[in-house]
């Protein structure tokens, strides 16, 4: 019986086809399967926490395998550095007990969301944040913010899936911070439908221009209709920075 | 007689060899001389402000060209930025004096350099900062910033170039931000030697690191000797912010 590592895993989703093997096309799943099969001499395949969509970035997206190899766990996350494509870089690596389970046990995610919101566009930014040229009034976007937050069905924010049949989710906290021209929604929940931290964007974006007035959310949220919402924001804005596991005190980095 | 347009320019340095014309590869300089020809069909040849390295990045660099086309200067902005490749994007087209000269008028620069100080580098972070492991102790680094602001001689902070013979500047001010795991050194003066905002970066590296002490900054710059300084950073953690004309005031955005 080997051991359970888990890595924290750390990307800029720019040239990969999202987190999930695809028939065609190159993945973060794929590259770090790949790398730890080489460096461990074994047949690898890790098991991930979030399949983030192509140009989705992480800071810290989780993989979990299972290994008889000797390296220390420790140790994996800088052999694998010298390894892997200089746009992915493991955080962390460590030994878990043998029950942790990257999806099925409880989590607490954060991501982020980035808005430059200038004249021009910022080349530099241009792969990590969406461009937004018209007027955008923070305090309105917070005033909306704040119905989202608590349990509820977010139908009306998630394109659906026909496997997910329960909609309820909880966001602990959804901060906005606007520091120069960069609006930073920083959203923490114990689990988030497919594309809700976009739709939530592009919903809070029609908020910051005046199309959805903030009273309106809850109404949105109520129809449990995805026409209500805003538009899926694009996907270069957002970053998976953070996955807890309440559970696992020990496994978080 | 045409008009004198002044562009302010930025761009992402990563995939350029820099900002002048090179025999072999792209560059800033030839990017716009390209879609400026196109647009306004007569021949265009931009007189730049600052030539920036392979890898640097603008928000703020200026770029001056003579024209007789009849678009408005100001629309030209807009009208290049249909064109060119995603990663130059004009800030601000505007008509300037005949006599404004992007180089040879009195400039106030502002460049900023990044540091990201953590474990293991931030892969969306790895083309626009320094990576940097080890102990910084950023008050020591601001000390040793303070010995750089006013007039000095920085032979000792620049790599020679024999056509530059004076090698006294004025740096203003010299500013140390830490901000979660980023460390930005903003840095505005008269004017900026050849890698010298690099190797005050390099410096003041080694002065948080320990290896230099603030108090040995004033030896080091009479010394005016290059090989007592610290190394030249790498380019991709500089960026030239903004150039101000303090002579023409309208001519900045």
């Amino acid at each position: 019986m080997g051991k359970r590592v888990k890595l924290t895993v750390a990307y800029d989703g720019t040239n990969y086809c999202g987190w999930q093997i695809q028939p065609n096309g190159n993945t973060i799943e794929s590259e770090l399967n790949r790398h730890l099969s080489e460096l461990l001499q074994e047949e690898i395949r890790v098991v991930g926490a979030s399949r983030t969509d192509a140009g989705v970035h992480a800071l810290g997206n989780v993989a979990v395998f299972d290994t008889s190899a000797r390296m220390p766990a420790d140790k994996i996350s800088y052999a694998m550095n010298t390894r892997l494509p200089e746009d992915i870089r493991i955080q962390d690596s460590r030994e878990v007990p043998q029950d942790f389970h990257p999806r099925f046990c409880k989590t607490i995610k954060t991501y982020e969301y980035r808005i430059c919101h200038r004249r021009f566009p910022n080349p530099c930014e241009r792969l990590y944040s969406l461009f937004y040229y018209w007027d955008l009034d923070v305090e309105r976007m917070r005033a909306g913010a704040a119905h989202l937050v608590g349990e509820h069905d977010f139908s009306s924010f998630c394109t659906s899936r026909p496997e997910i049949t329960n909609h309820v989710r909880t966001i602990y906290s959804l901060e906005i911070e606007e520091r120069g021209d960069m609006i930073t929604l920083s959203v923490r929940g114990n689990g988030f439908l497919y594309n809700m931290v976009r739709i939530i964007a592009g919903t809070l974006l029609r908020v910051g221009n005046g199309t959805i007035q903030p009273e309106e959310i809850p109404e949105i949220l109520a129809a449990k209709d995805r026409r209500r919402a805003g538009e899926t924001a694009r996907p270069q804005g957002l970053t998976l920075v953070r996955i807890e596991y309440p559970d696992y005190p020990d496994a978080f980095c």
